[in-house]
């Protein structure tokens, strides 16, 4: 049976990748790199330093261009299933080439707004090649803001709400705190209130991470022009912050 | 000034330590290892194996008995605020006779669930010893819990609650799925439903690490049950569970 390993390499910082994760790594024969088109090339770099660091074995690297996708569509779900079916058929034509173990580096953790585990049962399910799967947990971005602010996600006892940028939109707040991820539209510009204040990061754990927190109503403009400054010179931006009132 | 590092350390194999804690912990010259009781030696042992692994240098190791504190009291968060001020106490004690670099070692990550960071914020407000501290990010349970049940925490872009069992006993669900942490009294049989599902898993990512997942009132019983002989067995458990609609 061959053995696929999906594994959570951290925030950003080559250096956040567990020792579980370099173990794994090292028995991997291949590895696929989801890229993410040429803007996000650096990502795929920072993987390629990982392994370039980690792994000192031979292996192979298969570079899987993802499918380009609708990013505001009307029908949200639809077209994120068609897309990762799509996917899945790169996978599934990658990993069919491999002999041995294969491995695939997610971002932070995989099993937080990310893709990757329901592209690999989706390979599975259409049943044309099998392998065991085992997932390696890896440090959130969540973790990573925090540790940057040197804080605590919650006050003591409440709840912590994770959510996207377009459900902040749509729903506003949760209780407690509320933590959130998938945001290309500053949705915290929409989120009525004076009493709420925010931590925000950009490129948690990479040398140029960026860190700004206060009074939502005080620090949102600079945080929008700084978001957009920084994503016009890198030609991406992965970013995340928390809100809570005071 | 003195340095402080609040590490975290991952959810319970030694493996899944981070490089960047373990040259943190290579830097510091003092732990301080918060012992929280007779019956929770092994928690305690198992940080000394991570150090005895990682760490080569001479170090010195300060074990800080956890004051007693009130278990279900009314007034929780002043009970805990106290409790609180008495560890800072101790802390503040043992940080005085170290010279250059200390080092605390958290369960999981800092910034969930863990009292680290407002103890050492409550020994700087004290104002008796100065230091600059640092957050290491590390895996938290949660990410160890869905990478044992190989799960994404949600569905497509929905949400996710992050909560306690006493919260989860007053509040009920989040929206999306909900996370339970800190629940000593098995809150998940008081959640009325038919068609909600559960992963649970105790000792995550330890050589003992037990998972069990089905239909909430299908599998609650065999839970309470599991739990108890393994309480029992261990003289501690920790685990953390998500539930979510079907």
């Amino acid at each position: 049976m061959r053995k696929l390993f999906v594994i959570g390499i951290g925030a950003g910082d080559p250096d956040q990748v567990t020792m579980q994760a370099v173990k794994a790594m090292r028995r991997a024969d291949a590895f696929f790199v989801i890229g993410k088109g040429a803007e996000k090339q650096e990502l795929v770099d920072v993987r390629t330093a990982i392994l370039a660091e980690h792994v000192e074995g031979p292996h192979r690297i298969f570079e899987i261009a993802d499918p380009p996708r609708e990013r505001t569509p009307a029908d949200y779900t639809g077209v994120v299933e068609d897309w990762h079916e799509r996917r899945a058929a790169l996978l599934e034509a990658a990993f069919d080439e491999v002999e041995g173990t294969g491995a695939i580096l997610v971002w932070g953790d995989p099993a937080l707004y990310d893709s990757t585990l329901r592209m690999v049962e989706r390979v599975l399910a259409r049943g044309r090649v099998s392998f065991d799967y085992e997932v390696i947990p890896g440090v959130t971005s969540v973790a990573a803001l925090a540790a940057g602010h040197r804080m605590v996600l919650h006050r003591i006892g409440e709840p912590v709400h994770v959510t996207t940028g377009r459900r902040l939109r749509e729903e506003g707040l949760g209780a407690g705190s509320t933590v959130v991820m998938l945001d290309g539209e500053c949705s915290f510009t929409r989120v009525p209130g004076d009493n709420l204040h925010i931590w925000w990061g950009a490129y948690l754990g990479m040398p140029d991470e960026v860190l700004i927190e206060g009074n939502l109503r005080a620090v949102e403009d600079q945080i929008v022009a700084r978001r957009a400054d920084l994503r016009a010179e890198k030609g991406w931006i992965m970013d995340v912050y928390l809100l809570r009132s005071v």
